[in-house]
């Protein structure tokens, strides 16, 4: 699809030259040379100067950082745009192609699964009743995914990983563009959800797909059940993510993370390698490396408990 | 069903008279003129004189506010009686009759789907595998419904909807009257859930059914993963609930609310239009129009920050 | 199995006389005598003492307090090498053998659901569409078990019982040993959930296994949509959990408690008979009989009321 017939498809004209050819959306860092990116404001302008994006859609008066070899399409809301533009690349979901899957003779696959076009199974896996593996999904080898779980098109699991009952791996991210008149665009995800090897997910968790790249899950990480883990977030090695925990999107999780339970993180932080996050815990900003804190606003945990102590004494007054 | 019949059923031995033939049950506002509804306290007072209700259950105290038309039926525990009279009502779940279902030749049933009697799917749906849909579901036209999602019987949801994996859309709300011995008694949740157009849910969300009306999600709104909708809630057109929140019964969202991640709601309140609550917020009494709120208890938002700033001056003290 | 070939197994080669037979694992408490248990600070000594178990994995420092009948194996890291061991005895995934459940004549077991081995169902029970009973699942008379529900093997489920779309009794609990350089070694959850009489379970539920013994929900205990219950959890009869609460391992809840909303427990604490906690509240120690508490750090509910009127009042300072 050329870049000027993406437009035309949202009713914009705009004379565009060169014109290149696009296969794809994704982010300013991302981007390959055939694929369109965006950007909304001034913190961008490094990744502008060095995209390798074919064209990006920006305002006015970011027009001038493009890349040279970059295409730049003024129009008024890039964002906005880019999420009409994404509809156009959005997953049609069609009966299974059969016999396109390619299941080990070890693996086993329980009755009433369902598994999409190009599905692939190794070595000893378990497929319980009731699964659904969507479209080019891959799971690993002595894997065990439970009864109802759900794993969306392109997502991978690796091996050795137990997946609970009813847990959802890839489910669209909450992400939308907004309208002048208070409406919701949705931004199409059209990323995936990479779980590695040797990670246990309990039951009725769910892990959204990234809007253009992964989701992942590092090696030896263990997540509890009722989970919340949103789009583009990374959780590092060996990490551990108790019941009813909540991650917004883009947060960055270190090795060796424990969040208690019922905590939660903002979106585009980073939690430092051996971070702990105690019980109802926050995080609202980047930890500190081996620390531990806790309480919402979030307090280092020796502070939170003088706090507390102090708390403690004011209601006894 | 007389009303005598009804009040034997339960043990109760009362002279009615008129004795008028009861259909369903309904709250006094709500209550045709072939339904039984129920009153606990003077706080009913305006609704039980204006009650187009057949019957209605009160205490010996309101009596004499029961509306002309309708008969009165005193009893010792209104509410406790009711429930009981609700399960004489309760759906009985039987087996799908074969060939009842209306499906577009347009929309497309993936394998493994479960449909009930009498559903009905419009133009270029697609129900995807595992899904539930009880009798009378109805879906629009181009709705998603992904992979092992349940909708019990009698709901309703729009067009160009997308309801993620394994969502549970009618559950029954959590009611129950109770026994002096401290026993609950379930109050048969006989209502429905209406979906209306453009809505978007998440993956493991909760939306129950209302006990005897509708629990309603207006048009455009965007529902996370994870969200517990109660029983008789209605959201507003164009509202925004993030991941993990959780609104309670009979709580009324205008538009274009937003509801950050892991908020929540208390139960009978009216959260205005363009009320925005921050992450964690617990909203426990009516919110003011297009006002910004934080906190449990809730605060505005600039008064939680100044309140926050003070905390943070006396932990340091 | 002979316990050095359990040992043996794990690459530790020491001396066993006697060799007693180990057919399974579980606490101090709760092993027979031909069970296998482990022990890793003397705040177990009292129950080393007694036990009955075959043998005991304990630390040198511990050795002398096993009881006389008992075999005491000296290893580094007891539970570690407990976690290790539990592997032996893990549940093997088979496809289901025909005809070997027992499901009474008047049940009604829809389209699409999958029983394991030998799942016995009562009289008038409905198993609706997409449910997934696991080996040895017991389901009394009169339950109704909603979609896409999903009971792992050996678990029991009483009569008169609903459990709502999607929730899942007997996953897996969350819990791990861990090495020296940050790995964490599942420890194979060997217990089972029963869920006696008149219980109501919400949509999205989880409620996890037993690690040796049972996780229990007592008779007439209702449970709301996303509510998480882990391993070795005990709610007593007549208990009420509302929506998105979650109760950490090995607490016990007395009679008639009330959690509200969003509320939670740390594990291994005992919440008293009549105890209420308010929306929010975490307990994190016992609870006093019949008191009704709020907020987290948790206060008796009076107590907590006049702290947030003195901290109101500073905020208006």
């Amino acid at each position: 699809m050329k870049t000027s017939d993406i437009l035309k498809a949202l009713s914009i004209s705009l004379q565009i030259d060169p014109d290149p050819v696009i296969t794809g959306i994704s982010t300013l860092r991302d981007a390959t040379s055939t694929q369109l990116s965006y950007a909304v404001s001034d913190k961008h302008a490094n990744d502008l100067k060095r995209t390798n994006a074919a064209a990006v859609l920006v305002t006015q008066k970011l027009e001038n950082l493009v890349a040279a070899g970059t295409v730049a399409v003024v129009v008024e809301d890039p964002e906005l745009c880019m999420a009409r533009i994404t509809h156009l690349f959005r997953k049609v979901f069609d009966l299974p192609e059969a016999g396109s899957q390619q299941i080990d003779p070890s693996a086993k696959v329980f009755p009433n699964v369902s598994l999409g076009t190009a599905v692939i199974i190794g070595k000893r896996s378990r497929i319980l009743s009731g699964v659904y593996l969507g479209d080019n999904v891959e799971i690993g080898e002595d894997t065990i995914i439970h009864p109802n779980c759900v794993v969306y098109h392109n997502c991978r699991i690796g091996s050795r990983c137990i997946i609970h009952a009813n847990t959802v791996i890839g489910s669209d991210g909450f992400g939308y563009a907004h309208t002048k008149s208070g409406e919701h665009v949705k931004i199409e995800q059209t990323g995936n959800v990479i779980i590695e090897d040797d990670v246990e997910i309990g039951s009725n968790t769910s892990i959204d797909r990234a809007t253009f790249t992964s989701t992942i899950i590092r090696r030896g990480t263990k997540i509890d059940n009722l989970v919340h883990i949103a789009h583009n977030v990374e959780v590092g090695e060996h990490s551990i993510i108790a019941g009813q925990t909540g991650i917004a999107g883009s947060t960055v999780l270190g090795r060796n993370v424990v969040m208690a339970a019922q905590s939660g993180a903002t979106g585009h932080i980073r939690i430092a390698d051996f971070t702990t996050i105690a019980a109802r815990g926050g995080v609202t900003k980047n930890t500190e490396q081996g620390k531990t804190y806790a309480g919402f606003p979030l307090l280092e945990h020796r502070a939170w408990l003088r706090f507390q102590a102090k708390l403690a004494r004011l209601g006894k007054e």
